[in-house]
């Protein structure tokens, strides 16, 4: 066992990020990554509490679920935290009213949310519909606002689907805030608030929590900063580079889930 | 006489921003400006020293000053000073092989590069051509490369035409810099070393040459940060917000290049 796994004492909980630690996504709606499904049903037959925190906001989390239990896992939508209801309460409790630039997969998760005459924009994973009319279009609206609002659901750099890496929304954030001069509220991974609200799904403090996924800054800088532990696996959007990242630093580092589960409960049974 | 006139002192050489200075891009070519073709016009006729200063990279010099001379300016192509062709000067320097991800209009400029094996990305105001396959092309090929170079024409957040405020490069250029983990490379105002080849070209020195834009930082702030001085139309991109803007400070500020240069003029007779 690697000398970092002594780290793994007193865990009692496990934040799963899902693209890229459980499957890759592509055509046909992707594969599952070897070795995952295995490690999920594993974890869940453990006495670790385990939770799905994803920046997915391509499909409704319904549409994410129903994928993911066609590959083969065992999940349901109650225990995955993602940013389009996260944000669609942000909404509503400060009375935005949004422009949204995403992707129509995630559109119904606004169904109830009132767009009229928007005071703000909501940017996410748009993929495709990221043309040069839809930026302008929410860069108009954001240049009109006295206050401009911009949420981004989660601001990654870019993911892995099965055909190559793609540019991810953190990009086209950067280009809203750049062009507007202003600042994005990043609802989503690497936000606080947002591994806060998964840790208190399963009722388990940060520094009792691990967090496993494949970016080193969103999901492994990011679950650090809040207290957590985090291992980054060698799947999805991986790079060598990532293990001498300049300013992150994982508690270990992991081929793929499987080895991580493996890890964990040999550490649980000692 | 607006107080700030006494700054007018000693000019002997005007660099003039094209568009939102002299006319308003926009279908079916664009407009001039209000008296900004007789303004030219007296400015050529003075023994002041005019040069054209653009980062217009939707347009090959040739079809920009074309346009211009229909619109009725006194212009040619040898006394405008553009980002394209100094890339190209660039590229040939340095042996670099771009992958383009610019606008068709402009492709011509690049017929003499050799575009095999890319080694660098180019970027420019691509217009409808930053569509998500095309940024994401540019990506993938920056993050193959083990030292990733990207040069952008210009860093523009965004310039006016005549139906609206329409997204520069700079936005795009942010998304690529924040996707690849790089800093791009620009060509173009504000860089320095564009300013001081426009300056050359008219055998002017820094001191003694204003600089007339309606970018209130990559007109303004990069011309006062090369030592010239440097006034803000109120045409084109201008924005109230602009006279308070938090860094930058114009030498003067106009209501459009007509009054620039009446005040040039009115100057020079003292």
């Amino acid at each position: 066992m690697a000398a970092w796994a002594e780290r793994l004492a007193g865990v009692r909980g496990v934040l799963l990020d899902i693209s890229g630690v459980l499957y890759d996504s592509g055509a046909g709606g992707g594969t599952a990554i070897a070795g995952s499904v295995e490690a999920v049903a594993r974890l869940k037959q453990s006495p670790l509490k385990v939770r799905f925190c994803t920046n997915e906001s391509q499909k409704t989390r319904r549409e994410l679920v129903g994928l993911l239990q066609r590959l083969g896992f065992d999940i349901s939508e109650e225990e995955v935290t993602a940013p389009a209801p996260a944000t669609c309460q942000i909404l509503k409790e400060r009375g935005l009213r949004p422009h949204l630039l995403i992707h129509e997969g995630v559109r119904s998760e606004f169904d109830d949310i009132d767009m009229s005459n928007p005071n703000c924009v909501v940017i996410a994973d748009a993929g495709e519909g990221f043309s040069y009319k839809n930026m302008n279009r929410a860069f108009q609206v954001l240049m009109e606002l006295e206050n401009p609002v911009l949420i981004s659901l989660g601001k990654g750099r870019y993911y892995k689907e099965t055909s190559g890496l793609m540019l991810d929304v953190g990009g086209y954030m950067k280009a809203l805030e750049y062009a507007c001069g202003i600042e994005a509220e990043v609802v989503g991974k690497p936000s606080p608030e947002f591994f806060k609200s998964a840790l208190r799904a399963i009722g388990v403090e940060a520094h009792q929590a691990i967090m496993i996924g494949d970016d080193i800054v969103g999901d492994v800088g990011g679950a650090q900063q809040c207290g957590m532990r985090a291992l980054q696996v060698r799947t999805g959007k991986f790079r060598p580079s990532d293990e001498h990242h300049p300013e992150v630093k994982a508690d270990g580092y992991v081929d793929n889930l499987a080895e991580a589960v493996d890890l964990l409960l040999q550490h649980m049974d000692k």
